[in-house]
């Protein structure tokens, strides 16, 4: 059971995992710095209880503690009490969901173990804005894809904004790192996945008569750009995302929904 | 052939079309104050110039004017040039696309134009989300949708935001209100559209079973509230979207775009 604990003094020590928020570095949540994972607001903090992310502290005021009551039976972790005002002045900026949690972050997944039980995962590459990661974990959850992995040169997932654009969704799908970058899309093949690349050349596949594999490795490459073609070459077949002529490429995480979405659209 | 035009008093008049464009009660884009359509960037500031919204004047830095002068071509609305400093104060914040231009409003489409050559349009009811709708146009013009619809409760589709979000396909992109909300949607089916009310319902039938017309209307509602159950009944057949037990429901925009998808996965 959380104990509530009220804090009226904005630079209470206590209060540093939630500090400065938005600056670049010294957030608690740089990897690097205190390597913290903040989830804002009650749905958020609800999902990091239930959780592999353990919370340490909350931070908020009464009438979310309120709503939180039932799940902040299941930590120890403290809830430390304030306004908004004071909130405020701890993380920088008026934040209106009222209440902040901070998890500490465990160690990582295993590649081996997030396969073993997969049928559909995205495997990134060069995604390096944070609310494109966030919502290609939101749209894994809605759409049932297993897990997400990581190429080179992506976000952090864990960061607050990327954690609160996917719904606290980045702490429940499973994700994990591909080592040897690209070569290691080779553990995936020993896997049984066939490794399909996502581009918007009209020349490849559809992506409908693309995904003959019983289980799928989505390649997705950073919206302009797109994958490396060391990558692209790396990948079993290339499908082609549609676009209509005259137009831009769609937004990474809405082609990674199309292509979740081919995966279940005639479950029944 | 616009003509440029060096100004460095941020109060001067002739910049009036872009000034405060953060204040919620006088930005020159309300539709009830002065109306205009601002693009921001040399890519929207294109497709504007391209598209029924002709521009009434431009502001900018030279960097931005000379990525522009083939374009500028086209138009005889003048080009204010001046610094990025003088552009933030009259603008209320620092922009970093350079290069800012206002349209005036034309007259609304009209719906049965809008309809007559189109095969797959989406009809939105409280939206209000001015980023949904930039996306939803954003994902129309990348997957080959005719129009966008407007029934009750919806934002502007050409407030900045949506503008920028769309990436300047709200301005190519036809769109027109339905009228008599949702009685309207007979107008549509008068046209042979089939009209479907896409629901996370999981006893709806499936998207890809649902879609049987030669042209489909798509009925869309908010994230959250979805289609009130009035507008519900107003459609031929009621659409899962598919969505994984525990998650929320996808993004509106995310949902259009699978349906659009849907619409052309096996075109060649």
């Amino acid at each position: 059971m959380a104990k509530v604990v009220d804090i009226d003094d904005p630079a209470d020590p206590r209060l540093d995992d939630f500090r400065d928020l938005n600056s670049s570095d010294r957030r608690p949540d740089l990897p690097d710095g205190k390597g913290l994972v903040i989830a804002e607001g009650v749905l958020v903090a609800q999902r990091m209880l239930a959780s592999r992310f353990e919370p340490v502290s909350f931070l908020g005021v009464e009438r979310r503690r309120a709503e939180l009551a039932t799940d902040l039976e299941a930590t120890d972790a403290p809830f430390y009490r304030t306004t908004a005002d004071v909130m405020a002045e701890v993380v920088g900026f008026h934040l209106n969901r009222g209440v902040l949690a901070a998890a500490s972050r465990p160690a990582p997944l295993d590649l081996h173990d997030v396969l073993a039980g997969a049928r559909t995962v995205a495997v990134l590459e060069g995604v390096n804005d944070h609310e494109n990661i966030g919502s290609i974990f939101r749209n894994a959850a809605g759409l049932g894809a297993d897990a997400v992995l990581f190429g080179d040169s992506c976000a952090d997932p864990l960061y607050r904004r990327a954690v609160r654009v996917s719904m606290g969704h980045v702490l429940r799908v499973p994700f994990a790192r591909v080592p040897d970058w690209p070569r290691g899309l080779n553990i995936l093949r020993d896997h049984g996945f066939q490794v399909i690349a996502l581009t918007p050349d009209p020349s490849a596949v559809s992506l409908a008569a693309a995904m003959t594999g019983e289980k799928v490795a989505l390649l997705l490459g950073a919206e302009g750009p797109g994958l490396v073609e060391h990558t692209m070459r790396s990948s079993d077949v290339r499908a082609r995302i549609p676009m209509a002529p005259g137009t831009d490429s769609l937004n990474v995480a809405t082609a990674a929904a199309m292509a979740f979405y081919e995966r279940v659209r005639m479950t029944p």
